[in-house]
Order: C-alpha cells, then sequence, then structure tokens
C-alpha cells in the first residue's frame, strides 16, 4: 500500500519514516525545501533516504520566506536559544496546513489514503498545528477537499509520534535502527549540519537523549554545557 | 482591514478581487505560478492588479507538475474540448487547500483574518474544493491550525460568488467596473492570452455572457462557433 511520508530529515520526521516503512507501507517521501534558515536539513533528508527502502523521494521548492513571520523563514528575527512563554517565534504560519495539502495532492495521485507526520503534542513547542484536534480537522478536510475523498475512501493521517515523549520517539525509533547522527533538528544549524545545542529543538532533543539513557550522537558546533 | 486574496487572473477571481475592494478591505493579492499549463493567466494577473487599488501582488512559485495528476499540471493529459462525466481531468489534486494554506500563512503574517477565494459551486466543474462543505471544513481547520486562531480569532473564507451563476457573476463585476477583455480563464490559453473557446472553462464563461446578454470581450484563437 502506498503512503507518502512528511520528512524533514529531523528526529521526528526519521523516526516516523522507519515506523512507516517498518508497517511495510511502500514509502513516498516528501521533503520542501521551504526557504528555511536550517536548509541543511535537505540535505541531511536527501542523505537518510539513500539508506532506506523508499519508492521515491520528491524534493519540492516554496519558498515560505516571501511569506515570513517566523524566525525559520525570516532571517531578521532571532531563534531563541531560552525558553520562552507561549508560542515560540519558531512557529511557521500555517506550516504543516501547507505541507500536508501538499502531501495530500501527491496521495491522491499516487492513490494513496495514507500519509504520515511526524507530529508530537508532548515534548513539543506548543506549535497548534501539532494536537490531535488539528490532525483531526484535517482528515475531514481531506475528504471533502478531494476527488477519491468524495468518493468515499477517507484518507488517514497517521501520526505515530504524537502521543510519545521525546525519549520514548529515540527508543523506538533505536528499535528500529534509524541512525540517528544522520538526522538535523537544530534550528540554526550550520553548513555542515553541526547543530547549536541552544535552541529549542536542539533541548528537546537533548533532553530526549538523556532521559532515554541513550548516548547523543549530535554534533554541536559549540561546546557550551546543556543548561 | 486587511485581507489576502487568491487571484488567478481569470473571470472569476477577478470578480471577487473587485468585490472585497468594493467592500473596503485593504487587499493583499496572492497568485500562484503552479506549473499549469495555462501560466499565460500570471500574465494576465500582473496587467489586471496594475488597474486596481491593491496594497500587494505576491507571486508564489510552487511546482504542481512535479505532482501531476491533472490535465492543467500535466502535458501529456489532454484537456477535454467536449463535456465530461464526472469529476474532470481538469481537477487539480488538492489545489484549492494548497493555495488556501499559503493565502492562510500569508494572512496570519499581516494579522489579516479574512480570505478571498473566488469558488462557485452553480456553473462549475464539480470540483470538490469549490463546495460550500469544503469550505467550512476549512475554516474549521484555519482556527485550528494557526496561532493567531486558537489564540479566538476565527478565520473567514469569504466565497462571494459560491452561489452565483456565471451570468450573476459577469453582472456583478460589470456593476463594478471589471474589465473582463483583461481576464483569462481558458484552460489552454495560447502565449499571448487568446482562448481555445472549447474547454470547460471557456464553455461556461460564453454561456455566462450570453446568458447576461453582455458583449464577450474574450480574444478566441479560433473561429468555431460555440456548440
Amino acid at each position: 500500500m502506498n503512503a507518502v511520508i512528511l520528512f524533514s530529515g529531523g528526529l521526528d520526521s526519521t523516526t516516523t519514516l522507519a515506523i512507516a516503512i517498518h508497517l511495510g507501507y511502500e514509502c513516498y517521501v516528501m521533503s520542501l525545501n521551504y526557504g528555511q534558515r536550517h536548509s541543511v536539513e535537505v540535505d541531511a533528508a536527501k542523505r537518510i533516504v539513500d539508506t532506506l527502502p523508499v519508492r521515491e523521494h520528491k524534493i519540492m521548492d516554496l519558498d515560505l520566506s516571501q511569506i515570513g513571520g517566523s524566525a525559520l523563514t525570516d532571517t531578521t528575527i532571532a531563534v531563541p536559544e531560552s525558553p520562552t512563554q507561549g508560542i515560540p517565534v519558531t512557529y511557521v504560519p500555517a506550516r504543516n496546513t501547507i505541507f500536508l495539502s501538499l502531501a495530500l495532492g501527491w496521495a491522491e495521485t499516487l492513490n494513496a489514503k495514507d500519509i504520515f507526520i511526524g507530529v508530537n503534542a508532548v515534548d513539543y513547542s506548543g506549535y497548534p498545528d501539532c494536537r490531535p484536534e488539528y490532525i483531526h480537522a484535517y482528515e475531514e478536510l481531506a475528504c471533502l477537499a478531494t476527488k477519491t475523498g468524495i468518493e468515499g475512501t477517507p484518507f488517514k493521517i497517521h501520526t505515530p509520534l504524537i502521543n510519545l515523549s521525546k525519549a520514548d520517539i529515540i527508543r523506538k525509533g533505536v528499535e528500529l535502527d534509524v541512525d540517528y547522527s544522520l538526522t538535523v533538528s537544530c534550528y540554526q544549524a550550520d553548513g555542515n549540519g553541526y547543530a547549536c545545542g541552544k535552541c529549542e529543538s536542539c533541548r528537546f532533543r537533548k533532553e530526549g537523549f538523556l532521559a532515554a539513557d541513550i548516548p547523543d550522537p549530535t554534533r554541536y558546533f559549540q561546546s557550551e554545557t546543556f543548561d
């Protein structure tokens, strides 16, 4: 059975892809080159896909820096290096909705009814488009939006990580032989994929490896200890 | 009040834009260069916007021919020149969902709660993403998907044409001084914007001018009469 997997090259989406492969889906993998500050994650995505049995890896260009409104797509907004109140400035307006819509279009073309996305509502930044109620609303929309949807077969948005802690995600990935040294999570990774160790994404990742008691293979470009 | 208007340069979206301007919105206009067969519509969009009081015209590149699955984005699939059964091959998988998602992202950045789209569920091709139930589902999704949505202010997707016949749309546009000679509706318009007169989009348009008893300003490159 065909499935479309949204894949950034980060820890969560790599685990999600490993799960989809493990479940036996024919995996059509979509990555977005969206003008993100850490575009090195797309290079990571390519390297990871090269090691896995996927059917196709489609990289789409969509310059969301034309829209801006986020520290990830507007380089004049700094990435916070300590916890902030509320939804942080790394939130990209409507990002998951845009990405799921592209995945939905491709799924329809492939006659796939299954879409995987590595959202997580436990160790996460409070992004609205990572919550179960959002995903359910998207499933309903997908059925009304598409030719195959109104013909009666519902789409399923799989979110295998949504209720897992970061430590649980890492344990699951290690069980499935994920090589996390290839993944890039850092919002301000350098051109070689080295991580800052300070941004929120780095902090969740570091805490996850610590809590899972698994050695952290992340390459950091700064030697500061994690606070 | 700021509003984002999805604008193709066709008859429907031009009328929609004229309505949004007439209602007093500060109009931020978004067009998509999506690998469509009739990309000349983007040139038409630019020319039309130049004649109107809009705040900004953003043209985004997103190559949906990478996804394909439609006669509009895959040139190996012919555009039908006579009526077909069911949803026609000109349906682009998830197109309105993708476009609305980009509009939603921009709206959030602009602090706009109003999005206009020229969908129509009367003289239309049966596309699933033009129906009122789809639009309502999208509004619900938009509130769950976004930072401003969960902060309590709902988004409104305005569809001023949804229940109008093509003739009524044209009458409304003429009332608002729309110059339809600038618009391009044809799915296979040539490089100069001349229309085939045969595709479904041309047929609805032609019938609309006839029913409204308004001279059709469309430039056709073929002399066949309308059947």
